[in-house]
């Protein structure tokens, strides 16, 4: 096996470094992130570290550094309020990974790379139109992490909307069917396909493994 | 498509609300934290929700809700300051699924669900030894959450092992490669294969969609 100490890591070439730790947490869900600021220039990022955090009531969370391209993402949710959460498939996945690029604020990444903003239901920001599973949301917190400078904004689910084929039954969401992708590392895309849904586990159901 | 509105979110059953709620953020990484008590009694939960946070100094964080059964593994980390995240592949996944029940204190989940704890290196915390990417970690902050009482454990990297298979070379962790899986909801696991890997995105290299 291959094995670094917290010293070896430290010793790391930055760009090393930085592929390495992004990579060891396991596959991450692929998230853009839509806003837009009071004078209506929308901006869309894609985000790794959407977590789930609570289901009554809906809450989730993502991670952010704010003195980065994300910045302008962080300044339109505080100036708004909202934002939403908005599934990549492998079709929209170059473009999703291409708004991780440095544009001026009057740059959308919408715009810049081809995805189309949608407003609708008199929601304040705008989903991805392409996106199959799309989430509108409202601020609810943002918790600086003193100890290395993120920030956690968590926000209350205000909408959620699945393309049918990704909601067969009541509770029951198919991602496979909607074909919503994954990340590892800082820029590989990937495909997933369902291996097993195990039981509800308690200490009397254990199987025979 | 199907819409939910945050009054439908509010009005579904419990049980439909948890899975849809677990299960829009996208798919999420399958990983087992190991913890040990005073006593040397070692505990192992199922975690999906271990997110990046920093590479320099190398940060992981993951949420716990503490009054369900992982607490025993919040109990362990603060006695001991150490704990381990190990990788879920197809071969355990089950056995990692189990690991949820609600066992007794006294129940070591390694020993109630067939997996083997390893301890190597003089770390304080057990490894899961069928896992092929290993860390060890060390607590650096716990964060209360007050909006819904949920816990975000911050650590440092101490250690990373990584079956050779899995770090072909400098900085590229091959996931695919050591059989990484993923999970959506709360009972579903998926295979994961690789689409693309995109360059570095500038505003100058955005290629012809």
């Amino acid at each position: 096996m291959a094995h670094f100490t917290k010293s070896d890591i430290n010793d790391l070439d930055r760009l090393i470094r930085l592929s390495l730790v992004n990579s060891i947490t396991g596959y991450k869900p692929a998230n853009l992130i839509g806003t837009v600021n009071g004078d209506g220039l929308t901006n869309l990022a894609i985000i790794s570290s959407v977590v789930h955090m609570g289901s009554d009531p809906a809450t989730l969370g993502f991670f952010m550094r704010p003195m980065v391209t994300e910045r302008h993402t962080m300044e339109n949710i505080q100036e708004t309020g909202f934002y939403t959460i908005n599934h990549v498939h492998e079709t929209i996945a170059e473009k999703a990974h291409f708004t991780s690029a440095d544009f001026s604020r009057e740059e959308s990444e919408f715009d810049m790379c081809q995805l189309q903003a949608e407003f609708k239901d008199g929601f304040a920001a705008p989903y991805v139109s392409e996106s199959r599973v799309q989430i509108g949301m409202q601020l609810a917190e943002k918790m600086d992490i003193s100890l290395n400078k993120t920030i956690l904004v968590i926000g209350y689910v205000e909408h959620i909307y699945i393309q049918d084929a990704g909601y067969p039954a009541p509770g029951v969401v198919d991602l496979n069917a909607v074909g919503t992708i994954c990340i590892s590392g800082l820029d590989t895309y990937h495909n997933v396909s369902k291996i097993a849904t195990f039981p509800y586990a308690r200490p009397n159901n254990i199987p025979e493994f």
